[in-house]
């Protein structure tokens, strides 16, 4: 179909965002052309800000457009001496959502793989290392996913910790909270089983 | 969750898109910013550009950065006297691609809806009255949706082409190809009967 190349230009471009095929970029820029074009303007403005600014914090690596996040600069935060390491910033959102962690985090936006050449400075280990060597760091809760790289990465951090005399946890593995014993996969189950506590 | 203000506006910003709700817009947001910031700063300036240059056609009121849309510029779609009545430029995009249809679009941009207020000048019926007074137009096809609006609307746009001596035409509806006759509703059904033709 040959439109206004400008139309396709921008169903082209829309594509480039997650789960967005050739129907739904055509469907996204309709409506916004018909209906939103205020709010299509707001997120072009929002877009190349963002894109453009937004950095990495240098404490912990997570997204933000200072120097450091308002995490790291808490003093709340620093005053609990833990670290929570996560692979994405989204895993950060979803523990902060949950209310129940106030310490610090350290993310690696991604996971050792070194089929892939992702070795320990890719992930910002090198910076993980610093951190733990100047010694306000009480504890490491090992947050990664629970994937084969994940748990590679996790041991691989825990051995750094051993190294600098700093206590490492891995997040219980087990049953999800509302599922039924009989739908939990075998894996899941045994680690439940592994990880049971004494009431 | 606090988070980077900036990131926090993109996410806000992203769910001007249809069917994009707080968890697609963060995937959204982090898969842009980890992955493909050079997409997002295009999809910015494709956004801003085309929220901003894109107008209607002043022939059939589709979308086009142009004064008339390549379309209604095309002489070979002139010479053909047939104009096709549509909601929306998205109904020009599915019947462009049957490739089954050559002639020109008249694009309403809605229906008539007076409950809504929405009259047939609100709908670009005034434009369509006079070009059907030009003479050159042989044959109106009504492409509206198949629903009560929009078969009003075709009633209505039928009146006026009698008005102005020119042909007027429903497209078929009916069973849909590579259905099962026992699984199309009634309505559908009493269509298809009632618009049988002969062999």
């Amino acid at each position: 179909m040959r439109t206004s190349s400008m139309l396709e230009q921008l169903m082209e471009a829309l594509r480039c965002l997650p789960g967005v095929g050739p129907k739904s970029a055509q469907r996204m820029a309709f409506h916004l052309l018909q209906r939103n074009r205020k709010g299509g303007l707001q997120l072009a403005e929002a877009l190349s800000q963002a894109m453009t600014e937004i950095g990495h914090c240098d404490q912990c690596r997570t997204f933000t457009e200072q120097d450091t996040c308002h995490v790291c600069t808490n003093p709340k935060r620093q005053a609990n001496g833990q670290i929570c390491v996560v692979e994405t910033p989204a895993d950060i959102a979803a523990i902060e959502a949950t209310g129940q962690y106030s310490g610090r985090y350290f993310v690696l936006m991604g996971h050792l793989s070194p089929l892939d050449g992702i070795g320990p400075s890719d992930i910002g280990l090198d910076l993980l290392d610093y951190r733990l060597s100047i010694g306000d760091v009480e504890e490491v809760i090992l947050a990664t996913n629970p994937t084969v790289e994940g748990e590679a990465t996790a041991h691989y951090i825990a051995q750094l910790c051993k190294a600098h005399g700093v206590n490492a946890s891995r997040i219980a593995h087990g049953v999800p909270m509302g599922g039924e014993l009989e739908l939990v996969d075998g894996t899941t189950l045994s680690h439940s089983l592994l990880g049971r506590q004494k009431l």
